[in-house]
């Protein structure tokens, strides 16, 4: 092949053949086509875009540019994907709680990024829990339990991440096809046959606005169905944090709440949401209502929580040892700042963004793949959206081990974060939903 | 400087600062932000473009990445730039031309590539011809004889050479903004204070179109201008090859015959109106017709000629030994192959693209600049736009080292470069010219 007239047909707006798109991504990924001609095709796509089909191969190319999943024949399992949110620890309550409905759910996760968590971070939290499974294991655990969560193999769609790293640096992430061929690949070669993705929309997410959310949406659940997977996507509100707490036991702390009935009402009902998309998408209800009393019953009867348990401890996690210090406030940072309300009147905004940067600044975060973090760096957000307070309550409370001129810097962030006024609007938690035509097994 | 935030304002067409632009080249021709990043950049000035005064940044730095050129401070050099055509030998006949009227010419030519061929090329087949001259001679050449040509210094601009590079592998090459800030920042560097360039125009150019030429013509003559030297641009026809030969030996000879008032008058024309430019930008005349004279007088009464041979002496080549071989036809290839009509009428097409490749494919010229040339290797083209033709006369003939596998190659690229029609207009050799407000020294 000619990369050079690859990438001006590209630049020209000319379609490239599915044999074309498969050749460019085996030879990148050889190493036999340079960075910097993928690093020009990449924005060329940034411009011009790439078709329905052409998604298509380029998705197939990358998920198969390594080793694949497979799970044994009557093995139907779910995965679910969120772009990324603030203080979002759903899959730890959804992943449990729909194979508590007899869902199969095989979750692949990342680690957190810049201002957004990730949830192999938070589940290192867990004394002994082991995130990195081997693909052998991952498979069994999924058969056996019912649910794995592992962090993503490197084996799995290696092109994927060759693409990924380059347009990290490239400023060619905001693009849906690459960000859609880039999470269904990943997603394909995890061997689950639906997925269930949370798209994030607001000031706290990569999608700001409705309509490029939707368009995200339907681009992942189009492309999921034109590969055979089931799919559903939801459009969920990322303004403020979801939940209380921000940082990586802390969520753990507050997923186990929710898990045992207790836990912030957003938390749940979003959890709720997508695990019963899950169930119905694992063809386990009739109808989306069925599906939602299912997940529902699973959730207040214990069993999802059975389930975390049996889940934790199949990954080598001792999850009674963290609850015992999580009821002491032992999972939490020594050294505290908080921030207080200026005035009184009602929180307007809780910006999830600041509140995630200011996390970050204390250490609980990351801005290179390869950096550690804290799981004892909190934020407790005291007060969101909605809320009245007066003048000098506390808005939130940080836990960090980091020196004090760090906080200064998060505390600024953090005061950012919030406004207060005289009115406000609580916002609804999922926006849309996007499904393609099939459903049930 | 964060290279991604500069690629994303170029990507989002926002601006960069002179500091930014200055700093982005510095960095990568230091190797410190790496090629992959350059390209995407590129292609995003490709799709964005920049503003006038971002390539007048973009072009200073790139000019000054190595040696600049200084010529004593009395000596006021002009240079020439051909955009590449097919049959242009103008250089070997202007150069000397204009440096007959008195106007210091400071010659950097390149190799030819493609299907355009390139003026060191082309002097190289006079024996002993030293095409590479060392800065300080260059500049001594210059102020003694009054002329000179040399192939590009990689000391000169070499940061120009990275972008180059990068631009020809990642389908970044037709940007006007690239093309002007590369051909304007080695003009830059190589010292001359006022530039004419020769934009080709048509089939066998870079620019297909009349607006295109004007557009690259207006920007070159503007930026040249913005960075305080006098540039005239003329748009100049290439839809067929320049003067009757192709090849770099046979046009030597093409250019010595012009010299000599005998030769083709296009070639003739086109030399004459880029040396009285020259002239007119000199401040050697006081107004375009006086320029006009002066050339004309100087090419008839043989100076040209005159200052053509102590060129070529002082650059160590052997004129007398080429013309003498030249004269017995010794300077082209020994295989020919002829090509005919196949039906009687008059010329309508006579694609200079076409011929300039069956000679790249004859030997005569390369596609990576690695490659070696044939200097014998050469095309004949016997008839032009125009000329009457009846069937079975010879239309080109060939001259040739190879096997005759590649004859067959070139000659369907000879036959598919002419047309035979009823009726033909002969196109106009110079379409437009371009000035900058300010003339004269």
């Amino acid at each position: 092949m000619n990369p050079v007239a690859f990438i001006e047909d590209r630049r020209d707006g000319k379609g490239s053949t599915p044999q074309e798109i498969a050749e460019f991504v085996r030879l990148a990924h050889g190493g036999e086509i340079p960075d910097y001609q993928v690093a020009a095709w990449l924005m060329a796509v940034f411009f011009r875009g790439m078709t329905r089909r052409e998604v298509k191969t380029f998705t197939e190319a990358l998920s198969l540019s390594g080793k694949v999943v497979t799970f044994p024949g009557d093995i139907f399992p779910v995965d679910k994907h969120s772009t990324g949110g603030v203080g979002d620890k759903t899959s730890l309550v959804v992943v449990p709680l729909a194979a508590a409905c007899g869902v199969p759910v095989a979750k692949l996760s990342g680690r957190g990024l810049g201002f957004t968590g990730g949830t192999v971070d938070k589940l290192e939290s867990i004394p002994g829990f082991s995130a990195h499974l081997d693909l052998g294991r991952f498979v069994e655990q999924v058969t056996k339990v019912g649910c794995a969560i592992s962090g993503h193999s490197e084996d799995l769609a290696p092109a994927e991440a060759l693409f990924y790293e380059l347009r990290d640096v490239t400023g060619t992430v905001p693009s849906i096809p690459l960000i859609t061929s880039s999470i269904v690949s990943k997603k394909m070669a995890g061997g689950s046959r639906a997925f269930v993705f949370d798209v994030k929309c607001g000031t706290g997410a990569f999608m700001k606005d409705k309509s490029s959310a939707l368009e995200l949406s339907e681009s992942l659940v189009g492309l999921s169905a034109s590969l055979g997977r089931k799919a559903m996507a939801l459009v969920t509100a990322m303004d403020q944090p979801l939940g209380r707490w921000v940082g990586n036991a802390a969520e753990v702390a507050e997923a186990v709440e929710v898990l045992l009935r207790k836990g912030p009402g957003d938390v749940r009902d979003l959890s709720l949401r997508l695990a019963a998309s899950m169930v119905h998408l694992g063809g386990l209800a009739g109808s989306p209502e069925e599906a939602g009393r299912l997940v529902e019953e699973a959730l207040d009867s214990g069993r999802a929580y059975g389930k975390f348990e049996e889940m934790v401890h199949a990954q080598g996690g001792d999850l009674e040892a963290f609850n015992e210090r999580a009821a002491r406030g032992g999972h939490l940072a020594d050294a505290t700042g908080v921030i207080e309300a200026v005035r009184s009147g009602v929180v307007t905004r809780c910006d999830a963004k600041a509140v995630g940067e200011s996390l970050r600044v204390l250490g609980g975060g990351r801005l290179a793949r390869t950096e550690t973090v804290d799981p004892g760096a909190a934020c407790h957000v005291l007060k969101k959206i909605g809320d009245p307070v007066t003048r000098g309550e506390p808005l939130a409370r940080a836990y960090f081990s980091v020196d004090e001129s760090r906080w200064s810097q998060a505390r600024r962030l953090l005061e950012g974060a919030f406004e207060i006024g005289g009115e406000a609007v609580s916002p609804a938690l999922v926006i849309d939903t996007v499904e393609s035509g099939e459903t049930g097994r």
